[in-house]
C-alpha cells in the first residue's frame, strides 16, 4: 500500500558512514532511504557570550539544503540573502533536541557547532539530521576525551529522530517525500536512546486528528528509534 | 505552589475585546493574565500567486512584539533588518493552526492575513495569538457573510490553544513567564472547538520527558481548550 | 466645513493614559481622535558609545506602525527587512524633539529610549508620537527620581507638537486624515510648554505657500500646543 | 566674526557648471564654497508603476555622498548594505522640493531620476543638492522641448535651497561646515524663483527658538535664494 | 620538494563520479586530491529575462561550501545573509567559462543551472567546480538531446580548469592547499578540450611574476588540461 | 577601423589632476579619455584586526560608480541594498594590485583605505581605477613621509593598469565602450613601473582564445603601462 512498498512500521535502509570529512573533529553521512544528510561536529574553543564564566558549554545546530537536493531546483539561501523560517525552524529543533543529550557543565566552556547539510532530499531530512547530527557530535566528543581536553564524557545518551503520519488513513512510520507530501497528519519525534521523549511536534495541514491516533504514531516512532539508535551505535564503535 | 497562586489546572483571566481596531474587518484585544495581544484579520480579494485559478483561499498570520512588551527592552525586528527564528516560526504556527479550520474551498480565492502583536508579554503569547487570531478571524469572515460576499461559512470550528508544563516536577496549565522560564518541559496544544487536536509541541530544554508525563499535560490542555473556546464564543457574539 | 465637523482652530479629543505598559518604566496611550499610539520609555543604565566618559545621557525614539492601524494593510517592516525612509524620518524627529527639552547633563551618563507604536492612524502620528512620548519620558524620569538614581530633574520643559495645514484654502488645526491626504501644505510644529518653538517643518506636495499663510498657521500651532501641554501635564500627575 | 570672514547675510562664493555628464540628460556641477555636488537628471520613458495611466509623471532625486567627501572618511553606504536614516531624509527633501516646481500634468507619463552625490562637503550639501538639482533637471527638459517629446514646459519656476542658523547668537545665511557643527539652530529653506515657500524645515539641537529668531531666519533666506535663482538662471543659458 | 611528494608537474589523483544525485538533470561527484565538489546541472525550461525571443540560452552557476569544508569552520553565507566577494567572483567564473563551451543559438531559450557545492576543500575548489560543472552539464544535454528535446548538441567541447603556481620558487601544476597558502604567484587557467584559451587569471600577493615564469605557468597547465579532459571524457561515456 | 579612429597600440588622453579632494590625505581625478575616476587616499592609524600586533599594514579599496556615470542610468548599490558580484571583484582587483607595489612593514601598523569612485564610464573603469588609486596613495604616502610619519618609503613602484582585447579580430590597446561591448576576448593587465607583472586577467565571452593571440595583447599591454606610468610619475611631481 505504501508507494515504496514498505510495510507500516518498516524503516527506509539507514546507512551511517563516519568521518567523510576530513576537518571536522567529527562527522558522518547518514542515509536514510533516498534521503542524504552530510553532518559535521566543529569544535569552538569558547562558548557563545551569554555563557562566559558560566562553566558551561553549548552545542548548536545549522541547517542547509543544497539547490538541487529536490525535485526542482530551489532558490539558494546565501543568494537570497536570508534563510527562510523553514530553515530557521528546522536548526532550531536540531540544536535543541542535541541539548538534551548532553551535559553541558561537562562539556564545559566550550561550543560544538553541528552542521547538517542535505545533500538529497526524500522526506524526513530534520529527522535525518538529527540522527546524524548526533553521531558527528559523539564523535567529536571522543576526540576530545581521547586528547584528554575532557575526561568526563558530557554526552548523556544517543538522540535520534523519525517521522510518521496518517497516509491514506493510517499510521505509517518514516515518511518518504511520496508519503509526505499528501499526509494530513504528520510528527517528528525526537527520543533518547533510552526511550524518553525530548520533542513531538505533530501538526495538520488542512486536517485535524485524535488522541487515539496520536497514541498509534507514538508507538510507531518508539520502535523506529530503538533502530536507529542502534545504528548510530553501531556507526560510532 | 505557583507563584501566581493559580492551582494546576488553573487557567489566567481571560478577557477578549472585540473590534478595537477601526480600519481592520475584524480585530480584538485578548489578554490571558499579562500577556495581551492585539490581534487583526484583514481581507485582501486576491490569493497568493501559488492559489491562482485553484478557487482556493488561505489564511496567513504574522506576529510582532513591541519592544517594551518584556522585561527589559528587546531591539524591534524592523531596525536590526530582520525577523527572529523565533518570530518566524510562531508565525508559521499561527498560520498552520488558523488553517486548521478553515475549509478554504468554500473561502474562495481570497486571503485573510492575521496581524498578532503583541503588547504586553507574560508568557503564552503564541498560543494567546492564536486564540485571539481566530477571534479576529471569525468577526472578519462574519463581516463578508453579511455583506453577502460569501454565501458559505468557512470557519468549520473554533481554534484554540494554551501551553502546559512541568513547572517544580508538576503539570500545570497555562504557563506565565515566572513558570516558564524555568520550566524544564513546555508544551503548546492546538485544537478545534470540539476537541481534535491540530498541533502538538512538546519540548524540553535541558530535561526530558516520559509518556506518562506527555499525557498528563495533554488532559490539562484539553480542559484549559474548552474554556477558551467558550471566551471566543462569547466574545464574537 | 471640515470633514470631522470641528471648526478651524479645534484639536480632536485628547486622551493620554498613563502607564498601560508593566514592564516599562514609562509609559502611555494618546489617543488623538482615532490616531492611538502606545508610547514608552525604557530606561538603559549606559549611554551610546559617542557619550562614554563625557557625563552626559541621550534621548532616542523609535517608531513603528501595526500593519493594520490603516485604512489598507501595510507591509510589516520587519518582514520586509528595513525601515522605511518615513518611519526613520519620524524617529529622528521623534528624538530630536525630546531631547530639546532635557538637560543631557542632568540626565547623567544613562540613555532613555523612547518607543512609539501607533496602533490605529488618523493622521498625525508623528505629532501624537511626540506628545505621547514627552508623557512616557516624564513617567520615567520621575520614577529615577523618585528612587534617588536621579537627584536633579533632567527634564526642562513639557514637549508638544501638532499638525496644521491648509485644508480648502483655510488655515486648519490638527489635521485628520480626510484633510492630511489632500492637504497641499502641511507643517509640524513642535514646541515646549512655554511656547519656545524647537522644530519648524513645512511642507507642500504640488503646491506653495507664502510667508502670510505660513504665519497663520504658526499661530493656530502656538494655541494647539498650549492644549496639549495641559493634558500631559494632567497625565503625568 | 564668522570663520569664514564672511558678513552675516553672506553667501558663499556660487559655481555652476553645466553638462559635466556626458551621459545624462542634463547634468551640473555646483560648487557653494567648498561644498561640490554633481547633479544629473535621468529621462526615463515610464512614471512610476502607481501614476500608470493617470497622464502624470514624476520627479523623484537619490542622494549621496563619497566615502571621503567629508574630514574623516565615512563608510560607503553600499559596502553597509543601507542608506542611512539622514540620506533617506536628504532625498526625499530634494524629490518633494523640486517636484512643487514641476507640472506634473505637462511632463507627462514619465520620470526623471536626479541624482545628486557629494563630492565634496562643506557644509549645506542639501540646499547645494537642490539648487543643482533643479539646474540639471531643467538641461534635462530643455532637451525634451527641444526634441519636441514636449511641447509644454513643465517647469513652472525655479527651486532653490539654502540653510540659516543661529551662530554665536547671531542669525547668519549659508552656514558652512564650521558653523554647521555648533550652531544651536539650523533651518533649511526652499523657495520658488518668485520667492513662495516650498519647504522650511527648522530645528533645534539641545536648544529652542523664539517666532522673532524664526524671522530673522526667514529673511536671510529669502534674499539668498533670490541670488542662488540668478546663477541657476545664468548657468542654463 | 613538494609537501605530497608529487613531482613538478604532477596532478593530483582525479577521481569523477557520474550521477549521484537523484533529482538533477546531470551531476557529478568530483574529487581532485582531498578538494571534493559535489556539482549538479538544473535546466530550465526559460531562458533569463534578458534573452527572451532572442532564440538562446543561458548556462549560470552558483558556488558554495559547506561550513566544515575548511581547516577551521567558516560562517555559514545564508547566515550571514550574503555571498562574500569571493565567492560571487568564483561563480562568475564558472558560469562564463561553461558559456565559453557551449553554443546558445543550439541551446535554445532554456537555462543551465551549475550548481558546485564545495563538501571537502585542499586547494583549487574554483578549477575542480569548472572541471565537475562541465561533467554536470554535459549528463544534463545528454539527456536533453536522447529526449529529443535538442537535435542539435549545444557542448562545443570540453572546458577544464587547473591551478598553477610558483611554490618555492619553482612553476609547480594543481596546487593543494599547503601550497596554495603560500605560494606568492597564482593562477587559473581554463581551457577547452582542444586546448584553446578561455580565461587565464594571474595574480600575485605581496609579489610580482616575469613574462617568462608566465610562459612556464602556461606550459603547465597546457599538459595538465588534457589530462583533465581525458577524464571527464572517461567519466560521461 | 577602430571607432575612435585611434591605432592598434595607442592609448587615449591621459590626465591626471593630483588633490581634487581637500580632506583626503591623498588624491586625483584620472581622465583616460571618457572614462573619469575620481580617487582618494584615506590614511587610518589602525590597521585591519587580523594585522593586530603583526607590525605590518594593510591597503585596501572600495570602487563604486555613480548612477549616470553609463549610457543609461544603473541603480544606485547603496539604494539596492548591495555591491554586485562585478562591484566586488574590482574592488578585490584594485586592492590586491595596489599590495603589490608596497612593502608593508615598511608602511607599520596603519591602513590605507583608496576609493575610486567611476563619474563617467567609457570602458576600462577598473584600469583607471588603479591607474588613479595608486596617484592617490602616491599622494598620501609623500604626506606621511613629509610629516615623518613613516621614515622609510613604503611604495616600492608605480602600479597601473590597461586593457586590451580583440576587436574586429585585431589585438587593440585600451578598449573604449564602443570596442569592449563587441570585443570577444579582453584582458586587464596590472603591471609595475619596472614592467613586472601584477595580475594579468584574460577572459572572453562566448569565444576562445590561443596563446600567439594572448602574447599578442601582452605586447600592446606592456608598452601601454610604461606611458601610463610615466603620467603618474608627472602627475604627483
Amino acid at each position: 500500500m505504501r508507494p515504496s512498498g514498505r510495510s507500516l512500521d518498516e524503516l527506509r535502509a539507514i546507512e551511517i558512514e563516519p568521518g567523510p570529512m576530513r576537518h571536522a573533529e567529527g562527522s558522518c553521512l547518514i542515509r536514510i532511504g533516498g534521503t542524504h544528510v552530510l553532518c559535521s561536529a566543529s569544535v569552538e574553543d569558547k562558548p557563545p557570550p551569554f555563557l562566559k564564566n558560566t562553566g558551561q558549554g553549548w552545542v548548536t545546530a545549522e541547517y542547509g539544503m543544497l539547490p538541487r537536493a529536490t525535485h526542482s531546483r530551489n532558490r539558494r539561501e546565501a543568494a537570497q540573502g536570508k534563510q527562510s523560517g523553514r530553515t530557521q525552524e528546522i536548526q532550531r529543533l536540531i540544536g535543541r533536541s542535541l541539548r538534551a543529550g548532553v551535559d553541558r557543565q561537562a562539556l564545559g566552556e566550550r561550543q560544538i557547532v553541528v552542521d547538517c547539510d542535505v545533500l538529497q532530499a526524500d522526506g524526513g531530512t530534520r529527522c535525518a539530521s538529527i540522527t546524524g547530527g548526533w553521531v558527528a557530535l559523539r564523535l567529536a566528543v571522543n576526540k576530545l576525551l581521547k586528547a584528554g581536553v575532557l575526561t568526563t564524557d558530557p554526552v548523556m545518551d544517543n538522540v535520534v529522530a523519525v517521522s510518521c503520519g496518517l497516509y491514506a488513513g493510517q499510521p505509517v512510520l518514516d515518511l518518504d517525500y511520496a508519503e509526505d507530501s499528501v499526509a494530513g497528519v504528520d510528527g517528528n519525534f525526537v527520543m533518547t536512546g533510552r526511550g524518553r521523549m525530548i520533542e513531538v511536534q505533530m501538526s495538520s495541514e488542512g486536517s485535524t486528528f485524535s488522541r487515539a491516533e496520536m497514541e498509534d504514531l507514538l508507538g510507531l516512532a518508539e520502535a523506529g528509534c530503538q533502530a536507529l539508535a542502534a545504528a548510530q551505535n553501531k556507526a560510532v564503535e
